[in-house]
């Protein structure tokens, strides 16, 4: 096993200077040993995942690996320095509002031109063939990212900073993206069809995604190849192949835990093994898992503005009609409208709430896992 | 002619102080009148429309008018609190990124919805029904509208606010929602087949828009009539009424004007007149108008950071490869790469320009109308 | 008792909406009662206190009170509207970096004035005659605060907010701001002289504070009556009269919890029953108290860049040289430099941290009450 | 003369990357020249001077030079990156609040420190002694900036940023801080001793400041050597020796424009011209200049909040009584409080205005450089 790094740069800031992103090469000595591709803090308030990666960085000798591994700890060099008082503000642009997760590359059109050039191909129902149509649709997809800075007229912060980041990912097999949520508990999307793969993380909430494009890293990095998966079967090929991608929310944002990134480090260890990816790794005890579809995942917007008391805490089972969260309002302290009430419309599972008790008008109080 | 106002409360701050907006009606006295909406500084930091709206408001009892006003000069109670240093960081919610001219609510649906609720109407091809048609599908879309503060998980501040102002603006007839751009010519945004109508604006630089929505309000007022006009005339049914919605830019933000708010004011009101809404307003002298496809107005986004000065003012015409802008990097003083030229791309007129000399990768630089 | 509020108008938005803060006033029916103030946000995201107004004002009719109140739970119009991300910005102007809480008015030259002005009264030596000295320095403490607005020039935005308050508190016998820390035990700032009282709060840190000036409310509050008192003694003259005040950090910012509102709510009211001001209180249990002299509590200022892991957590006693954090720098996660710790300089109560993983050199990594 | 140049490093981002400042170092090849030092941006958004020493950078080898320079085009790169909507907010630290120019070191005692050790010496009788006074002296100064950083509590990051430039304006005799005001005409500020030297920079404003401290460069530079000038006088000795300092604000932030560097450069090399330290630069037309005392500088602040139309203009004269602005109040375009006027209390000349239509109460509108 070698680690090796190097500094990306990819950004200036105005005065000139260049200003980069460390990348960390594992190299497990084996030519063709699949790529696994981890990046942290792109919403650059999450850095529990840089937190992690330490760890694996520091764990990864003591294993057997029969993977490389390319590490980002830190990938957003514009989020990172931008504050807001005494916290980061790196979920988006502050410039344009620009999402720094939902401007990645995706081109359905590709899919289907490189499917319409296999057509006909004489060897395409050669099952000896899945190799070659991988590493050439993998180049496909890999010229697609390049191409994005070609043209004259420029790209914006946020695709510059995602095409970077993706024309590091597009190599990989398996993707995994560490965010946090605000106040938020352990969860993973994942997508539908490898739901049981996704409980190897051993995360106690998975949300499950169907596959449609909406911008972020992981839709980018599986879709294309299930789609190509799709395309081959309906013409009758068998094509097993595919990159499994997934984003790991590992609690609460503007908070590390080394202690804690241990334990997330064994739940990602626990998936590779599983994977045939390495060996040696610690025991884990296996918690119970929920699976909740996106679209029974909710939001609930605050209908009030006031300073709100957040009485269902992160991982909490909550119940339909449930007081969730009290409402003070300062101008009726005289009276019964001084503290309002709000209610869970559905019972499920707190998977987060916002961070702070000032809340306005459509403020996003609490995502809730309902039950269907 | 009959002014009153009203302050329609939207909002509360964290101590639960309700905080409205001011709207003004201005009624003709004629019941059948049609209705002309007009509102300013959704992006709240481009104020030269409240201007506008104040000297219409000094004016219109100058004039003879056929139509009533809605008139909503500072219609964004969330964005003209939010200070981000000196200026005003209106332009989207400081807390999602979400910008505040993209939640307009739109339905392609409820179009084809009413479209097939009319099939086998027995007075379809009346044309004396035409006003039916009309007054029924804005009660759909009125209703559409209300429906989406009555769901329990709620709608996000963006969508609230949109909401709101949308709910007076699906009353109008005429809508007209005054922007201003960073550094900026004045210009205004046309659906396509409206260009000749908004040549009376008098405005240098029109683009003109398909009908696509986007989120903006122009969008969401014209798109579902010219949509209804498209599936009557699919089926043989002469529809004549539309909405008629433009945006408006009235040149760079934080900034007013008053005197230049006259004159826009003028450009405002020679429209009315065509339409035959006011007379005995004040001459014009036409101005020379560019028009311009969305698909050809292009966005110069930096390949650099740096400090920029920017050769290229707003409204000037730029040849292809002509040196629009420079860059300094502070680092390379003593070589020649301390001053980089950028060119631009195209020939065509720069609508604007980016509001500060600071510029990272992605920034956009410039916006010009190109030369097809 | 009866309780009556008032909406007191002290901002304007852009829009001209004008904006106020609640202000309750408790009477308790005698005219000659004592008069306690109490606010709290004044640093916007410091809201704990409002939730310990709110069980106030919903616990003091239960009660027996010799005191009028006069009470504002959320008395920063200014700061409560202003968001960065997720949090409020509220410790300073967005504009210019004014702290909310430094520009209350304090004049020294004034105190020696009015004991310039006593002097050959015959009546001074007359102890009867202290409650007029008293209330004459009132309204010359109030004269001057209401003079600072008359200027042509005007005053700024911070100067005008403390403005407003001060002009309510100057009338108060008992001055409490409620604030909080970023991540932070409860602590309070006491008067060097009144530190026994203090402890009547049952708030386990006391900071004991010199008579300087620095900018806050208490300090604006209790100096003026001290040099007053100092100033008489100094010719000979008993004065027993001053005003107490006190700055009361109620844990953590962006937070409320209305169950520990109630517990901090118990402490004020046990410090007002042994003032003599209320009877019938619930009965505390009393903490342990460390008292630190303002001089011994001491900032650590970060001398690293990076990601931060608290290992000493508010309320914590540490050891001088004891790791009190960890600091990652993904640039070395190959190498022992890629995690640092930070050792504290001295033995003692570790007060509060950074709320904040994400640091710069120069950040307020943590504020200790150090053992002298 | 050598142009050479290093990048000193300051600060890191949060994932370790190390962040500097490019310091250009022109030696004229003389041994004992004195030094010039010129900085620009410490307030970040304040680029023009950066285009200065651009200038500057490129036109010296075209001259005869008698002096090194030290040149910092672009100081502060904690400010650099701090974005606030379009803009910089580059003025303070977003964390605290703290002006990035506001935390220069200075220490009155150790002038008398210094004079005390001095007291007796044979020598000090001895014109001759004069270098060795200066060269002591500057010594003692360099030595309490380096002891800034040993204390194992750290400074804050305003005070480290300070420091390190500190220490190298320190080794000048000539110390030139460039700024710009928000919308303004260029001036600048001068000790009250100097004023006949500053008028050869051909700037048509000068704000001439006492020898009294308020955390800038200009001042921490100036007023230790001339104070030590006094005492040395105080004791009749005779000391000629002084370093020179001016903080020069060259128009409005935001904003570079390299053909007014030149005539930016141009006053400041008539400058050095006439103090002897470079023959051979270009002739400049002289500039009528008014100087104002500080005292007579002064600030209105605003009594509205609402969209200001900015009358005067940065650079004009107005009289006592002029309406200098207007407030549109859009809660009131009904009636006449819709539009209100401001005027100046006093007449003078319009130094510079806020950047802004947006105004709250206690905005600074206008800073006005008043008749006495």
């Amino acid at each position: 096993m070698k680690i090796t790094k190097e500094l990306l740069t990819l950004n200036q800031d105005i005065a000139g200077q260049e200003i980069g992103i460390p990348v960390y090469y594992v190299n497990c000595g084996k030519d063709d040993a699949p790529t696994v591709y981890i990046q942290s803090a792109v919403h650059a308030a999450e850095m529990q995942g840089s937190a992690v990666i330490f760890q694996l960085l520091t764990f990864l000798p003591k294993l057997s690996i029969n993977t490389n591994f390319i590490l980002v700890p830190n990938c957003n060099p514009f989020g990172r320095t931008q504050r807001a008082g005494e916290y980061l503000q790196g979920r988006f642009d502050a410039t344009t509002g620009n999402n720094w997760n939902r401007f990645y590359h995706y081109d359905e059109s590709l899919v289907t031109k490189f499917l319409n050039s296999l057509e006909g191909s004489e060897s395409l129902y050669d099952k000896a063939n899945e190799n070659k149509i991988v590493s050439d649709f993998r180049l496909a997809l890999s010229k697609s990212i390049e191409d994005l800075t070609k043209g004259e007229w420029g790209i914006n912060t946020a695709q510059y900073l995602n095409h970077k980041l993706q024309s590091l990912a597009v190599k990989a097999d398996l993707v995994i993206d560490l965010h946090t949520g605000p106040s938020s508990t352990r969860h993973i999307y994942s997508p539908d069809f490898l739901v049981e793969h996704a409980k190897r993380f051993n995360i106690e909430n998975i949300i499950s995604i169907p596959c449609k494009f909406a911008g972020a890293l992981d839709e980018a990095s599986f879709i294309p190849w299930r789609l190509l998966q799709q395309g081959l079967c309906a013409i009758g090929v068998e094509f097993k192949y595919g990159v499994k991608a997934f984003t790991v929310e590992l609690g609460s944002q503007e908070n590390i835990c080394l202690t804690q990134a241990y334990e997330d480090m064994k739940g990602i260890l626990n998936f590779l093994n599983t994977e045939g990816l390495v060996t040696g790794n610690p025991k884990i005890d296996a918690n119970d898992i929920t699976v909740t579809a996106l679209k029974n995942y909710k939001t609930l917007f605050s209908k009030y503005a006031g300073m709100v008391e957040y009485l269902a805490k992160a991982g909490d089972k909550v119940e339909k009609g449930q007081t969730i969260a009290r409402v003070l309002n300062s101008l009726e302290f005289d009276n019964d409208r001084g503290l309002l009430e709000i209610k869970s419309p559905s019972s499920g599972i707190v998977i987060l709430h916002y961070p702070s008790a000032a809340v306005q008008v459509g403020t996003q109080l609490y995502k809730i896992a309902t039950d269907a």
